[in-house]
């Protein structure tokens, strides 16, 4: 194992560095996916995409037409060949990679998301990304949540398997999905079967937490419940300066809605959470707005508070915010998840797995998530159909908080999860 | 006159379709300009286009470097000439036609604004442009305040100066203004000195009112002055489950300012009007917004109305709001228009210049505008320099009010103005 | 007339600060009307009081049953005889007084308002009422809008007719009405068909305008028509650290529908006001408000702009913002004044009389009012009947605007306006 | 023991109705006070009141001067002795009762809170109070926080120690807290010095959680620290129809300053709550408001949540609002909690002593408080000084939430909690 990781150690380095290049956020992931397909290959796997690996109709939060179409002629543009780009088409991102051992065993399935968000990477001195040449090619989308470093890892354990493919029996299923951002790429692969013949479901995330290198989270607890909702408002335009009267003003209408859905109550049963992430409204500083378009997500640290509170308090208040300003309303719901807990014999698993590995320091039984994962999705379908998930954390230095400008890792964590991944695969041999 | 008129008829109506099909916001007239340069070339005018008629550095509310980039590369796709496109180079959109009579005699110039509105055009069935297949050829664009009939009744007043040369003496100028919307254009070419040797100043608008054909106005008053601002709140970013304390919110910065601003007290002394047309804000739902752009506009019904009054309470609750989310302030003046009052005069000159018309069935001595209009720059400056200034309306019923996506004018108010106009200068003459 | 001026003008300032110093509002009037009944005891008119001028069940914004209760007593206590608290039990306050020449002529309607403010006066020094000792005896109220005046005013027309009833013909009526504040006064005495055999009807008001001592208005126009609403939130308390979400918060609703109605459109048709003057809510700090009232008025400068816009508006949002909080809304019109003109004859009427007149300056045909007044409904029912009816207003300067704790008026304005008053009386029986 | 609480619950049950009826709020609890003091008189007990137990300066949100002379000259009208007023003067209320067994040992420091809530009490049949003829006889006051149960308790186990003195030891102090409401009461004894001493310390609430009779909890965490802030805000009257503009709006000020407070984001490190109670302002409907009052709570479940997060958000938004206005804030702490934990080793103690217990079903060993209590100051200044302290819960079905009209508890758990009580002090002579 030493060796494994010590040789592969440059590939993941620069494997990450390729995908943080070229961020693409949910549903656009044409090139990640190629990417990774590509990487795969030449291994023992056999890889499926678009509609064979998504519940078509379940994905939530699709980009527009309009969009869909650009990210296709982009993606062809940087030469994604057609026998990819066919199976993708239309929004069916994503890849599903499998080996099966021929020999009596468990099914393993493995779970890395790979997309990213639309932020506008620094270019500061002192961002390493920006200092080494490798930030985001794309103004506007930056790898910010580190999912790049999850793609790669999640290649890493592909290469480990291969590797050690004498020593392990079963089945591997890696899932690498698109959409996570959002909530919105889980259910999909959930609803189209890929987990219900799973024995061992493992996910994780690095960073997350003010962590060293080489300390990691066996399991993880208090994963936040979330919906994200759009909301349209549809008004009347009107000369602000002859007749404002004669408006309907959508624009004023989400800024009250946007105060309003802040101030939700807490509730005293635990976190909540609602965000206004985006609102744009108007077409001209002279006109009375006629349109206004709010992205909005609700938490709570059960499914009880994000669904029987956060929710219908935030549609009361988009649809009384409306009839303040005499403007209709639509109200859509974009993606969801729900919250979830890993089985709790993954403590002892991990920790067994942990002794021999040479760059696992510490192993902390259990660290509280406190955002929102739709791999939630898949630990709850694991542990419906009987198999046994956690969610790991892999510890690292963060430059920045997740989703910031500076957001930046150490990339020495891509080793050290690819190891513990590896260690807990052999461990659950025994 | 008559015989003029009804020729010139079919061509007016002709010209506004043409330019209502590529409506242009404030300086990106690219093809609106070329086209009048190219229906006044065979005409006995000097032409003048670029820095030669507009201060450069007095052009308020510039669009950015990448739109003037994009407006130039549309107008070459278009197939216009580079000798227009290097003199307009910039966003120094707009034309001065000049003709001399080498007659004494006095100077009169005349000014119609060329510019369009990001507005969507209709294209439900009823809406005449869609249904005569005359719309807008560009999405998100649209003539919608008239201005297409203005810059056909301009280049008619060429055509009746050209064919009415013999009885004329003087000097005339006809400015065909850019960016008359957020009032941009007036002020670069008064700054340029167009206007300091003018005797009389003569401009108008089409609809305002709900007059019939034939119906004009000889002067108006109560032009609302007008500032137009530009916020932007620069807050931080952060994942809104994980920390949302680590943010400062731009958005929820830029919902506030919009209500408190559209909440400025009615004053006393007269009208104001306050308008917040345009909000973005935020990149993406999860993540706290760390921007947010407001687009606004305060008018008042007197100078003071709207710089003493309106102006310093936006400002201030412009700041105080970016303190309530401790996010930073940037704001900027894009524009403005004063208030203004027509010379007296023009009553008793329009009506005898009607008497012999055909067309005009009705002066009405002075109608109020009720909205702003850089044109009152000009009226300032003619008037200061001892000249005589008017603003007329040419009455015409609307299918929707100005502003409006079914915005639409009778087509018959191009001939009635264009005689109005002409009645107008020959009794100048007198 | 010189010589009765003269005379009369101690007694006017006199009686004027003695009514300063018992301020009472809107149906509360016992002393003030009491002490009225009492000056004009001597004189040669009937006095009539309570359910005989003021048609019960018109009376708007009534007091709650306790602060009617407490208000008696407190009239009571300062020695009013049972006689008059008997006739004006229950919120029944005002007098009218009436004198019959038992000559033919006219019937001339006067009428003078009587009602203060829930206002705490000014005691600082340099405030005259303050320094000569005749400040309001009841913190919290206070005579800030001249009713003081008013009244005493309108004893002292009552000596005039008592002293020159052998040069008058016909008949006068003198209203001293209640509850001019918030429109509440004039309907009641109107329904009981106090005006409805008026030939002419003077009413008025000092101060208003910046104008000198001499300076009247003949009539007055621009009254803004206006409805005075209660609103109640009903929401439901709860511990605000241990359970905050089982509360409705009937605060924040309010707090929303007062920025909300703040904000209602500027109207392209002529002025409109909004103002919510009052608001209380909550118990306590650490338990969730079950309770908001708000007391709001909108105002409009015609009656459609009022009535057809401004209501309209502010009951929708009204709704909406208790939709907002989940709270329940109970929506109360508690007064109403509409817009209305003077007959223009009064120009020429009130010129006539001043032109003998040692005290008047200038009489200015029209002065805009630019608020309320519930004299409207009389100038509406006295023109309705054929009558023909003016609102003068009398110059004085003014410590401070009408409605501030400082506000304050040259007592000389008194016997002008007598004069003045006395001397249109005469004019009418030419 | 068992005759003891037998013989005694009655007089508990009178005890606690008679004070039930009486409700004070912080700083005036004159009669409740004296009523304790007269209960307690015939003990052997020394009593002390008024500053020799307050230190004064440290009495935080006092009422007005006016409210305190009201409520002084309300107890004198009940017939509280002079006596016990002189020494309460000036609002100096609560009282503290010590015994000194003269043999070696502990001492032992008790705390009973005794104050009421704003809040006016249901009378709906079902409300116990009501039924049986016990609610308050103060309109708008109310003991809804079981403080009336506190006070019987505290004087249950006066009687408990005078009945059991043979067998006890060392010192007993038991503090009767006026103010817990608004964390303003315990700081002052504190600060007196009265827990410089203590080796132990206990105090504890009924109710809070849905227990059942018998059921209590031996210690108590999730204290959430607390502030509490008065805000007023000073604008400008002006008369909302003539001359909006002219004022300065302290209403509208106070509206935006609740939402936006209402708005402070949520955090990541924990509960946060923030209330605006109550808010009174403005004079009246057509009056802009000059003035507004805000009464204010901020909360976190640790002290650096609530002091150096909620705390400078709440005063930045509070000062940024005003600016929003141009209106003069005026910010001030009126009380304050920290949060604080409770010595481990009470578990064990508590569930010894409940081992001989004829009433106590059950011991918890730990429950989450989930709101604020200023004893945490009593437990923070005994651990300092090497004591062991403990708060309590005493198991009670409730009628209704804490501060709520119709809160109501089960009155056996009075007897319970002397027991306990009992009990415990009899287990720390072992």
């Amino acid at each position: 194992m030493e060796d494994f990781i010590k040789t592969i150690t440059p590939y993941l380095i620069k494997t990450r560095r390729r995908i943080h290049q070229y961020p693409e956020v949910a549903w656009t992931e044409y090139i990640t996916t190629a990417t990774i397909a590509e990487e795969l290959k030449s291994l023992s796997f056999s890889l499926s995409m678009g509609k064979e690996v998504l519940e078509s109709s379940k994905r939530m939060g699709l980009p527009t037409y309009e969009e869909i179409a650009n990210n296709e002629r982009r993606a062809k543009e940087r030469g994604i060949s057609s026998h990819y780009l066919d199976k993708m088409k239309d929004a069916h991102t994503g890849l599903v990679a499998k080996f099966n051992t021929r020999k009596p065993g468990k099914h393993i399935v493995l779970r890395f998301d790979i997309d990213a968000l639309p932020i506008d990477e620094s270019v500061e001195s002192g961002h390493i990304p920006a200092d080494h040449g490798f930030s985001s090619a794309r103004p506007g989308y930056m790898h910010a949540c580190g999912h790049d470093g999850h793609a790669a890892i999640g290649i890493g354990v592909a290469h480990f398997i291969h590797a050690f493919q004498a020593e392990l029996t079963g089945r591997y299923t890696l899932l690498f999905q698109p959409g996570e951002e959002g909530g919105r790429g889980a259910k999909p692969m959930v609803d189209k079967g890929l987990l219900d013949k799973a024995d061992y479901f493992i996910s994780g995330h690095i960073g997350i937490h003010s962590l060293k290198i080489g300390d990691i989270a066996a399991t993880t607890n208090k994963f936040l419940a979330s919906t994200k909702i759009n909301a349209v408002y549809h008004g009347k335009s009107a000369h602000a300066g002859l007749e404002p009267n004669e408006g309907k003003n959508a624009l004023l209408a989400a800024a009250a809605a946007t105060l309003h859905l802040n101030g939700i109550t807490r509730h005293a049963d635990g976190q909540t959470r609602i965000n206004i992430g985006k609102l744009e409204a108007g077409s001209g500083r002279n006109i009375v707005a006629d349109y206004a378009k709010m992205e909005i997500e609700t938490r709570g640290e059960t499914t009880e508070l994000n669904e029987d509170y956060m929710v219908p308090e935030a549609i009361r208040i988009l649809k009384a915010s409306a009839a303040l300003y005499d403007v209709d309303p639509e109200i859509e719901v974009m993606g969801f998840a729900p919250s979830e807990e890993c089985s709790p014999e993954w403590t002892n698993i991990v920790e067994k797995a942990a002794r021999e590995s040479f760059s696992i320091k510490k192993v902390i039984p259990v660290l509280p998530m406190g955002a929102s994962e739709d791999a939630t999705f898949m630990l709850q379908r694991v542990k419906k159909v009987g198999g046994s998930a956690t969610y790991m954390i892999f510890g690292t230095p963060l430059a920045a908080g997740h989703h910031h400008p500076q957001f930046d890792f150490d990339e020495e964590v891509l080793s050290v999860a690819v190891e513990a991944i590896g260690r807990v695969i052999l461990q659950l041999q025994k």
